[in-house]
């Protein structure tokens, strides 16, 4: 089967076709034939080798993606051939607190991902399909999705009538955007764009700031809800934007940290986080109980992933790139 | 009645005794005989003018006392002549999440404080003294021990068998240890000095280090945990020990952000935030229904405040220049 | 001024018109003109003597209401002259847990009420009407709507894609129905009409049972849920229905025991609860925070309730009596 | 080797020893020797087929138990060979809210259970026994001590201060009394014998109540909380009891419903639950990370369990004899 590795050295370069046996489902393992796959930031890092310098190579990069299943070893009672499944982050965060030893288990580096014609995984790895997505549309659902439906219902629930403060228009935060209209809150979105802007006014955004224009974006966050502050922050932006957010949110508010930054030991002001009784909440994906249960509100309300471009998996150097450029809106996707 | 104000301009020097009319209680009001008070760090950052900028002067400062209640006026009923009471920290802050609202009605800036014969507070702003306490313990509690209580299990309740690392041997770090230890956890005190340490052994601490001859503090808390790392972190010491607390905790651990600092914004590493799952939680004291459930905690288990020093209210100047001596070890009060 | 008691004895007969002296508010305390009040069945109950056999006469009732401030105490800064208000349910019990001593200071029993042209409450007692409602709209808010809310987000919030089953349309039900759409929830509403029914599928209802077409509603709810049992009851049938919500609800999952009740002590089957680990959770209207998340959420999705029909207030016996009847779909409210 | 099976007919006579072939480990299955087990009241039930009228037979009962691993399958990596282990009740409830599919997998029906001298198991489905216990006194720990460790900590986590009342001394009520005073509170234990109350008085209870010389022991348990009630009931007792239950706790109080109970359908008045915001919990063990959680805490605190009487496991028909007699304090085991 064709798969893709990391080989030799880490680079964008050494991301290349392979033949691989095509692999046997053991005791309580299945076989998924991948349909699509979809790409995070931090699967360019682990090319790069910037996201664990221990990782070894060859590995087949990627952790999210929707297939079916075609074959099934023994013992398998959760799914069955022919049902449609996507992987869970880490295979082993079944529901409850992390551990290091759940989040050892995660796809696309140290284990091996999705970027092939067929992964096995054991049976528990993997959640079924919402009906009404395609497997375009799934491959951008198990870390970004999940990590938005964390992020606002997983520690303390997102309520109808609060406001969320949605920093730009990556991945994650897309989908907290449409979870939260879900979830009944009101949106503030920001960006640099604003032909970005425009798009999330379409997709339910309450508010906008363009924080180009709009440098104190903060200051402006707080003027919308009569300078109370925010309710609720993701923070996808890192170190440089949490000054910022420590002044957006409210007394007793919550930020959620998220995304792999850029930046990353900067001077933050630990005063507000004391004074104003605020929670910083770090976010990594989520369990496979917050997938599914993300999979019923997706699949109740029919929601749809918004999907930016969709390359052939040859073109996988090319899919990286547009997404290293970053002028991208939702998810970029790869079709076998 | 004899009051300390801060008269004229910011600075111990200008802490004065003054002759002010012996307030009245209107509706709803109660008359207390302040016998004794506390010093919190707090306090001395006021009086310096580091606390709060605007605050107006002249300001008796101080927020933690304890004393009878010796008048009351009309539609009294929670309390009555004759009760020994604690005022609250933040006198509108009776329960539920903490808003401007409430917490701008802080005792000793920038309402005027108990550092005076006689106070008249609202009716709702007491507590009643646990009765096995005298008044000079019991002055040690309103923003010390509710601070620590509420860290402890007023967000996620400490259980029993998990790990707590309190720093320093501070007055909410003294409070944290005992708590921690009624609350039936494994409890890890550092500090500078090895007869503090000592100190904190005779009171149950279940391991110590010594964070000068072991610096890196968080890979010993590390060790004293098989590796794991602790359950939560009592953080008082700022930005500067922040980064080794991030390091010192578990995945999906949690950091108790407590105290005014000295250093105030530094380089903060925000990725173990996020990649742990952490969460970092600020804590500015707590409720009245904190203190109430507290009492209920300190009544049962007769518990004393470690209290360092009593001086004489003529000697407040003394006593906070003992305090930024910072060699004390437990509650500093004063008697009137 | 005019107002209405409960005079002599208990009876629907024995509610009159009285003239009382308006009253003057008091230090902290405010008056308000009421414009508008709604009907609750626990004020029937009242009226009747069925409530609280203890309450003292004459009494005022109906706790739910709507008005404006046209006079305000000394220390009033909560409110001001002009301002739109509702009075909450427990006059003291502002945030935090319900205890003996907030509970007792229910407006309509055993507080004097609302069914008067000027009523004085503490300034804390009241909340602000959210600008899009008519004060007969607001006045459907403070008992019904509240427990609602209460209900569905106070102790473990409802979250988007979860099914919660709504028995009947009376007031608290109808709210829950809104409510539970705007969290994003799917919503079975059981009815004895499908008149009733019709009227709640056009406000969302996503699936209907006419339970006197099929008795065993449980069956029919498991039915709806592929047999896994809904995840949330709104049970405000009593004892008569607890046995079928007990079925009805899914392994793990929630039933809000609401409502004044008929038949009161009755065989109920334990077993369930134990084996599947349900949660039964009584819920007595709710506190003023709850009423003002709440108001930011009707503001935010200018939601308006249901009323049924609006009498002049001279017509209170026509009303209660409309109400005993059980036909109304909505609220009941009367005007000045 | 040798095991114990129900066969061919329930009723106790029909439990026999039966010559098995040893089992062997498959992929991620682990091969114990069972050392000890013991008795649940719950076994009693299934061997008589009163507790799951589906129960298919042969069945090997029993789901308590403690020994060693002796063999391990491929791909085993969270336990080895020479660890001491104890099985979780249902093998599949690792973590997270409870669900028929996890509930299904409970040992000693409808999976066959410990009552043999080597069973085998999923890796997952068991946790290591706390060093200083011998296996007789691990044996005690998967039902019981979980339930009442479920019960106190993993819905609202009891706090130092509350006051817990605790049916009975049976092996639940026990448990629950030694970890509510580890976790700080006040216990008040019920029972029929003043020769039990005595020994729960030197394991540390802090009232007594004689239910036989006080039917009305809820009111007893009111006065001993100056009228308040008590913050949490370990309800065991089923429907009989629980109409006390419900008055002696404290308004906003916590029930939890635990045990197989005799009497099933009865009446309860549920007016309580609703008037005084009352939640009932049912508790149906716990999952694998309550019981590690509880191992930490036993660990810490080197907390032994209470053993009643030790039977050599050819005398398993007498130990039930024994159990079915009601006179016993604490667990009944059986040794191999």
């Amino acid at each position: 089967m064709r798969a893709f590795e990391i080989k030799g050295n880490f680079g964008l370069e050494n991301l290349v076709a392979v033949e691989r046996p095509k692999p046997e489902p053991g005791p309580q393992e299945i076989l998924i034939k991948v349909n699509a796959v979809s790409l995070n930031y931090r699967d360019l890092l682990t090319i790069q080798g910037l996201y664990n310098p221990k990782q070894k190579l060859p590995l087949i990069p990627l952790s999210d993606g929707a297939g079916e299943v075609v074959g099934i070893g023994e013992q398998v009672d959760r799914v069955k051939v022919g049902d449609r499944v996507m992987p869970i982050f880490a295979q082993r965060w079944l529901s409850g607190e992390p551990t290091r030893e759940k989040l050892k288990t995660t796809l696309g580096g140290p284990l091996d991902g999705v970027l092939a014609e067929y992964v096995v995984l054991h049976q528990d790895g993997v959640v079924h399909t919402p009906e009404h997505l395609s497997d375009i549309e799934a491959a951008a659902l198990p870390c970004a999705a999940v990590t938005a439906w964390h992020a606002l219902v997983g520690e303390r629930p997102l309520l109808p009538g609060e406001v969320v403060l949605v920093q730009g228009t990556g991945g994650v935060s897309i989908f907290a955007l449409q979870f939260a209209k879900i979830l009944g809150a009101r949106v503030i979105v920001t960006s640099s764009r604003d032909e970005k802007l425009e798009k999330v006014e379409a997709m339910g955004a309450d508010a906008l700031i363009n924080y180009k224009r709009t440098p104190d974006w903060a200051k402006a966050a707080r003027a919308l809800t009569d300078g109370v502050g925010v309710d609720h922050v993701i923070e996808v932006g890192g170190a440089g934007t949490l000054n910022q957010s420590l002044r957006a949110v409210r007394m007793g508010g919550h930020i959620s940290v998220i995304g792999v930054l850029a930046g990353v030991a900067q001077e933050v002001n630990v005063i507000p986080i004391l004074m104003q009784n605020l929670r910083l909440q770090g976010v990594i994906v989520g369990h496979r109980e917050h997938f599914e249960s993300m999979n019923r509100m997706i699949s109740l309300h029919r929601l749809r992933p918004s999907i930016d471009r969709v390359f052939p998996v040859d073109e996988v150097e090319e899919a990286f790139s547009w997404m290293a450029q970053g002028s991208h809106f939702g998810k970029i996707c790869l079709t076998f």
